[in-house]
């Protein structure tokens, strides 16, 4: 970190899929880019709660998945050089001397650019933690053991015992995936229904009933037991007060995700509840040089899908371009003829 | 060509990429799509005009090419089993009786649905033909000869008497491609100067030093020389009337092309010139049941992305989802969540 303020032409909030694309239209527009992001790896959601779940519904390609996505959009930007502040929340966004603005992490590293786009999503995010006292001391555990929140590869669960905590579609689509690897599984959960999708919510029963996983319902999470870090066993808790105690290596509890927009919610943006408004041909967020993109925004029609936010990318970038050259007039070309610096 | 009236819930005007990937978010909301263009293959000009150029600013692809993309879209459709009739113009679209459009092509196919989604870009679109008595006899030959707007392989002009015509990049730029394959290559252009990219203008320049290019300027096309459909030569004449008669076995006219509505002009959509004008929250191009997407349209801040016609793709599929179902309910899912039929 340096104390030394960086001079870009944009700065851009989130490293998401619609971040990263956003690097991408505004280096067609010959605008460098500082992206930053709270978390430690771009990529956002993508990267961190279904790297390996395919996706349907990127135009041009029939099936990929969410890190695959990433990676090739990190290989389309790699031609801008982008600078990367991971690991940093966006703290305070402010203007600056010359009609910039000066954006500071929580780092302390300071961005001075003539536009920013805010690509933010959900904001800073992250799963909701049971409140069970004493679990950070097994939330640092290697894969397959203590608290998880995430299931990055199946195989770090063979021949464990895992619990499972919550009924949506995470917990059943992961007891189905980890029941033909873990060497015991149980899935807690406080009412006797699932709310999972029907197909789902059939398997999850056929398997109970095939001994393969053990329903503990109704029942809540009711304490952790172990020792220095090393998880030994749950305890659920029924409504009674009724206790079993279940023998864990893992605990993954997917009681959904926390949102966060955080500091975003002082910048003087167009804010309605959690979302910044936007008229979707401009897509500016407030005062001028600022604009919001993909899921943190909303508009009359908005669709919360990667390729709008794509689409917004674009938009911003074009505006942005006002911002960082002004008065210079942009000669729409298509990328065919002009090309990508640094491409043959 | 059946007279028999085919239903289905959407039909589609154009099956460049918008057109294609429109078939895909209807797919997703379960509506069912025909699919009607006037060129004799899927892919619009992305397979017609650039079939081996490199796009770069499709989001998650690098670089692709246009075929490629179009190939990649046919597969992601695939599962939505959509109806192609190709090689026909939308010709008439009128309301039905029970609030539907019934929709009529050059071959008399009628299609009624219950919404239209107008996909058609610049409109059929095709070269423009110089006005030569005579023209249409040599324009059905096997490639390589008589007259031929494109060239698909450079091959099949090896060894031939090559006569081009036109001073833009397509001329300039096939006039050097051919150079080394053909028997004897002529270029017309009625200006001494050509109007392609400096250094594509000084290759030909050079090559024309060379011997390897015969440069007929200021010279227009005057008339062809043949029979029965086989080309013998081309007459080229100057502002005086001067003649120059050049054999050829194939001439290939690049005057640019035409892009031609034609119908849909007449369909009562919200015209603005030769565009649609839509609001790009829901892009509806006039009527209700009847929306426009992708280079068609226009609206403030427009951009002619295909990425954009992507995003406007989902708007206008979620809209015609409220015609194809009256009244149902549209919960928003994600494509990870769903899946897609038939895709394991």
């Amino acid at each position: 970190m340096s104390n030394e303020v960086q001079k870009t032409d944009v700065t851009i909030v989130g490293a998401g899929p619609v971040g990263l694309f956003a690097v991408f239209e505004c280096g067609m527009l010959k605008m460098r880019c500082h992206v930053v992001d709270a978390l430690p790896a771009i990529g956002g959601q993508c990267s961190t709660l279904y790297p390996e779940k395919p996706i349907y519904d990127i135009p041009g390609h029939p099936a990929i998945t969410g890190q695959e996505l990433v990676d090739n959009l990190e290989r389309q930007i790699a031609p801008f050089q982008p600078t990367f502040h991971l690991g940093q929340q966006a703290v305070s966004l402010r203007q600056s001397g010359d009609g910039g603005w000066m954006l500071e992490t929580s780092d302390g590293t300071r961005i001075e650019s003539k536009a920013v786009i805010v690509a933010a999503g959900v904001g800073a995010f992250g799963p909701n933690r049971p409140p069970l006292a004493g679990i950070e001391l097994y939330e640092q555990q290697p894969p397959g053991s203590g608290v998880q929140y995430m299931v990055r590869r199946k195989e770090d669960f063979r021949g464990r015992h895992v619990v499972i905590a919550g009924g949506g579609d995470s917990a059943v689509d992961w007891a189905i995936a980890l029941s033909d690897v873990a060497h015991s599984l149980h899935v807690i959960h406080r009412r006797p229904k699932f709310r999972a999708a029907p197909e789902s919510a059939s398997r999850l029963q056929a398997l109970a009933e095939a001994g393969k996983i053990d329903l503990v319902i109704p029942y809540q999470l009711g304490r952790l037991e172990g020792a220095e870090g090393r998880l030994r066993a749950v305890v659920a808790v029924d409504l009674e007060g009724n206790e079993r105690t279940i023998k864990a290596d893992a605990l993954l509890p997917f009681y959904g995700l926390s949102q966060d927009l955080g500091p975003i919610l002082e910048w003087n943006l167009n804010l309605d509840s959690n979302h910044v408004t936007v008229d979707p041909t401009n897509c500016r967020a407030g005062p001028d040089g600022i604009y919001a993109i993909g899921d943190i925004v909303n508009y009359p029609g908005k669709l919360k899908l990667i390729l709008t936010g794509f689409a917004e990318a674009a938009v911003a970038a074009h505006q942005a371009h006002h911002n960082a050259f002004p008065g210079q007039a942009l000669h729409f070309e298509y990328s065919t003829s002009r090309g990508v610096p640094g491409v043959k």
